[in-house]
């Protein structure tokens, strides 16, 4: 029963191939929080960490950035490193750096190698997003290309075009959170994360957010989302389970399907 | 958050109304199988204890029916009981009685006031619905009318006529177990539950069948169904998942979706 698709880095599936992946976010506003952040985290052994950069104070100043990514790289243990500025229009922190800045900062932190992954959102330029693949790829790391929506849950259909837009850009991979209203939006979500797995080759990564949407954290696995994002130390989005909790209901999960 | 109905009995919400509620079903072949593996069960303290009847060897002789009954009803310490035979035709053991002489032991039973629930297939005569719903009525006992598919899923809709017909037969409860043949199916399932638990005001029952309906098992309460059968001892059906480790991923799906 293979229910998700695995994620490679470096020529190996991480985690073995076990699935789904379980990804803690780090939050810190500073390098001191952040090594603290990382430490409390890297306890927990998550299979990777996602720096999300825009709650990082000094996002402004590129050479403060690119030393914090390589504390990381150098604090994380091989815990592969997803790099993500998530914007304010998609729920993130306000920053001073416009998009053109932003891009140069991807630039440079996948020129230092110190990152596995960037996160990049499809609702941006379409050829901002293709120079931060490039970035990326000149470097060996991996793009996803994401979309979040923390006001309602689209359409099943507008779900899964984010799927097929994210595969047409060349992305490797494909992410779609969004606010549940109610449990039936829960479905939505689900039944797009199917489709979206059978129709496009990549990984896909899904979450319905808040309190009926952490559902889909714990379960979202059995229709084709490859990665849950669960709370090491601080929460990056609502919903979010503490990665001990997740984990033991994923075992459970996995035991009651017989899936290895 | 109320996401599925309560079940009253006796004049009260059973689990004081903490749902879903946990059934565990008894197989056993004779009485003392029956008594060993109602002292197993009650170990365990299910919500509810369901005695599939045509399990059991000497189902044709009345008097023995319900004196293993009343012995149930002594021996289980105050848990409800359902009492259902299951036809071969919805996945049951074969048995010699015809179903007229299935009728007359419901309405026996019923009158000797020792079960809580009887459950009676909505694929047989509406007017043996209709006489084992007035045996319940007048014993202060109350009909899960139910549906099985061991086979498929069906759509969703005729998923949902079952629970429609289920409150139009004038039954207390709506049960529907199907089998998936793929993950879509559980969400066909899940879909299909949420309508019906909208659209008509009894207490709904769902399940999937098997490896990948284990999950319905463990979620299905949130999208309105208000029972989950467990194994206490023996399964009835396929997927069902033992329950200590239901209850554990209960609870932790209750905590992480914030529900009491």
């Amino acid at each position: 029963m293979q229910l998700t698709k695995p994620i490679l880095v470096r020529g190996g599936a991480i985690a073995g191939g076990r699935l789904p992946l379980v990804c803690t976010p780090l939050v810190a506003r500073d390098e001191d929080g952040l090594r603290a952040e990382l430490a409390a985290v890297c306890a927990k052994a998550p299979d990777l960490i996602e720096w999300r950069v825009d709650f990082f104070g000094p996002i402004a100043e590129t050479g403060r950035v690119l030393a914090a990514a390589r504390g990381l790289r150098e604090g994380a243990e091989g815990i592969p490193i997803i790099f993500t500025r998530r914007s304010t229009r998609e729920g993130g922190q306000p920053i001073a750096l416009s998009e053109q800045q932003v891009l140069e900062l991807y630039e440079a932190v996948c020129d230092a190698a110190c990152v596995d992954f960037v996160d990049w959102e499809l609702s941006g330029e379409p050829a901002h997003l293709q120079r931060a693949l490039a970035a990326a790829h000149r470097n060996g790391a991996q793009l996803i290309a994401s979309f979040h929506d923390f006001a309602r849950t689209p359409p099943a259909a507008a779900i899964v075009d984010k799927f097929l837009a994210a595969a047409a850009a060349g992305a490797d991979i494909a992410k779609v959170a969004v606010m549940p209203q109610d449990v039936g939006d829960v479905l939505t979500l689900l039944s797009a994360t199917l489709e979206g797995h059978r129709r496009i080759a990549l990984p896909i990564v899904s979450m319905s957010m808040g309190a009926y949407g952490s559902l889909t954290r714990l379960i979202g696995w059995a229709f084709g989302s490859s990665i849950t994002f669960a709370v090491g130390d601080k929460a990056s989005a609502p919903g979010q389970v503490p990665i001990d909790e997740l984990r033991a209901v994923l075992e459970a999960v996995r035991r009651a399907m017989g899936v290895e």
